[in-house]
């Protein structure tokens, strides 16, 4: 398949990345500072000028989303608006918007994650777009078909876990191979409003 | 308790401020056009105004929430941001900004709703909104304790099938008046980042 990836130079980007390569599909990876094409995702015109620079594809594969992290008491408005923007809007654009580009056997494939179900501290912001995007998932499938879109949704990554460890005591780690096997799931699997748990 | 009770002039609102007066609370009623305090809550400086012009409370109680259903090829950037703006966000800002005048021991209890796990057509940006909503409790719980804080997440009203039940065929519906024991629960209980689903 050819396969969008955005947010290919991050940590889980570039494990998906070589994973789906491995697999023989045609990556074009798009980044805001690295990658085959350069767009900043966070901006709703952006995705337009990604798509039709992108042309055709069969799947559009997210790993890419930034949130605040702070305190509660330090989180403000513009955090919070922030956090939608940065991971929740993109990521649905990224649906709606591609739904004229791509296949008609085509998916997408989003980021959330484990914050959605499991709070930290410093993560209110993060685990308020994690549960959208989730939820957000199992609503557009239903009308996108016979299109498919869903969700990963990882805990602490063990190759992150000197960086971020401290914010997750005890939370069992998964592998970032372990996710790019479900990112693998969705390109190729028929699952379709459905969020893979890691 | 004095309770700040958001959206009374609504369906949901006057049966949750019925069963709370019913149970010798004492009310400050709130909404954009009707109520003690006419504030629009989802303009995040209203809610200051809002908080300063009640006086010190013992809970809060959002039953309200805007967010707009439409087909999913129908729903715009703009519709997206409106439903953050109208049901996530007005509600997280009535908890971070209302810690500073509530009571040491007081509760807010927000609402979400089904489509947080249950989709139907026309409510992907509801379904995004509510997940939004009920992943947030979870996690400024851990943060604002002893203040707790909690969502009701109810189906379609049973009072509310003439109007709406065409969007929800099947799905079991609740009454009202259950849907108001799970606000006096969250008011009058100990639980903290519960997701009452009814």
């Amino acid at each position: 398949m050819r396969i969008l990836l955005i947010g290919a130079s991050g940590t889980l980007g570039a494990a998906v990345g070589a994973t789906l390569a491995g697999r023989g599909h045609e990556l074009v990876t798009v980044g805001r500072t690295a990658g085959d094409l350069r767009y900043d995702i966070t901006e709703p015109g952006a995705i337009a000028r990604l798509y039709a620079a992108a042309g055709p594809v069969d799947a559009v594969v997210s790993t890419a989303g930034d949130v605040p992290f702070k305190p509660f008491g330090e989180l403000t408005t513009d955090h919070y608006r922030a956090a939608f923007e940065g991971k929740v809007l993109s990521q649905v654009e990224l649906v709606s918007q591609g739904l004229a580009h791509v296949a008609e056997r085509s998916s997408f494939t989003l980021i959330g994650g484990v914050l959605s179900r499991e709070p930290i501290v410093t993560g209110s912001a993060a685990s308020m777009a994690n549960g959208a995007v989730e939820a957000f998932v199992r609503a557009a499938a239903i009308e996108i078909a016979p299109r498919r879109v869903n969700a990963v949704s990882p805990t602490v990554f063990t190759e992150s876990l000197a960086e971020y460890g401290d914010y997750f005591p005890g939370f069992p780690p998964v592998d970032l191979a372990d996710v790019a096997q479900a990112y693998v799931r969705s390109v190729e699997g028929a699952g379709t409003g459905q969020v893979y748990v890691l």
